[in-house]
């Protein structure tokens, strides 16, 4: 039996995550506060349904889903006005579709490079990774700016 | 007057391109073979449209964009067989709507890591830069696999 699928797992639980956690609940993909909120307002949309890579999806899933990420950009940017966003879909470690969307600070000093870099000191550095961990804003409150943000743009709403 | 796009430039003198280099001509966008080819069949697919953010392109005008990333990822995971594929819009450098399109080598030391932390290294490191940026095939030959790859998937073609 091959390992379970540590997102998959996930969404099977959403009951169990803090409700501050759960930005929003997509048709395709449901939207979770990501843990390095000094890039305040960093999202991860994960697919409802497990495939490796966006093509694997059919034509009308990966419009959806690719559309929920435009949506859920476009949230973060009109809610904390970032210099820039950065929408990442990897899967090295964890290959079930994810999209990972930051916000990138105009006074990060790292801010022309890829936020990868600081992650990678932080593994190694607990002072760096409590710096990158720490938001400006409650959780309570992020969370509820995004939703703010995408009931603005009329973001659709599916079922847990 | 502010500084001019380095990739509305770029796109304004396709023809003075190796031929070698561009991939396809999309409608929406050009695909151009990336620098860091340790990456076999790495892809920068260049936005026809200057926008810094992907929610500011209109909605039928992202839906294609984003199909032709989707098209372009599937042809490069078909002629290359990769680990997986990582798809990344950032622009923190040049922001000008592009998607970095890396397969990864199940080889590759970093493999469970973003491709940048190697880039970054190369910065400093002679050795580095070169292995990073020499392929295992020649020029000529990544960019032909890639185009009978996207024939197969019958990829649109759009004028230069």
């Amino acid at each position: 039996m091959s390992a379970p699928c540590p997102l998959c797992d996930k969404l099977s639980r959403l009951r169990e995550l803090s409700d501050n956690e759960i930005v929003w609940r997509f048709p395709h993909s449901v939207a979770l506060l990501g843990p390095w909120q000094y890039h305040l307002g960093y999202c991860v949309l994960v697919s409802r349904t497990h495939a490796t890579e966006i093509h694997q999806l059919p034509l009308a899933d990966r419009s959806a889903f690719l559309e929920e990420m435009v949506l859920l950009t476009s949230a973060i940017d009109a809610a904390f006005k970032p210099r820039k966003m950065n929408c990442e879909l990897l899967g090295n470690q964890v290959p079930h579709l994810h999209w990972h969307l930051f916000p990138r600070r105009a006074d990060d000093p790292d801010t022309l490079k890829a936020v990868w870099l600081a992650f990678d000191r932080a593994e190694q550095d607990e002072q760096e990774k409590q710096r990158l961990q720490t938001a400006s804003l409650p959780q309570m409150e992020i969370t509820a700016r995004l939703r703010s943000s995408l009931r603005q743009l009329h973001a659709p709403k599916g079922m847990e």
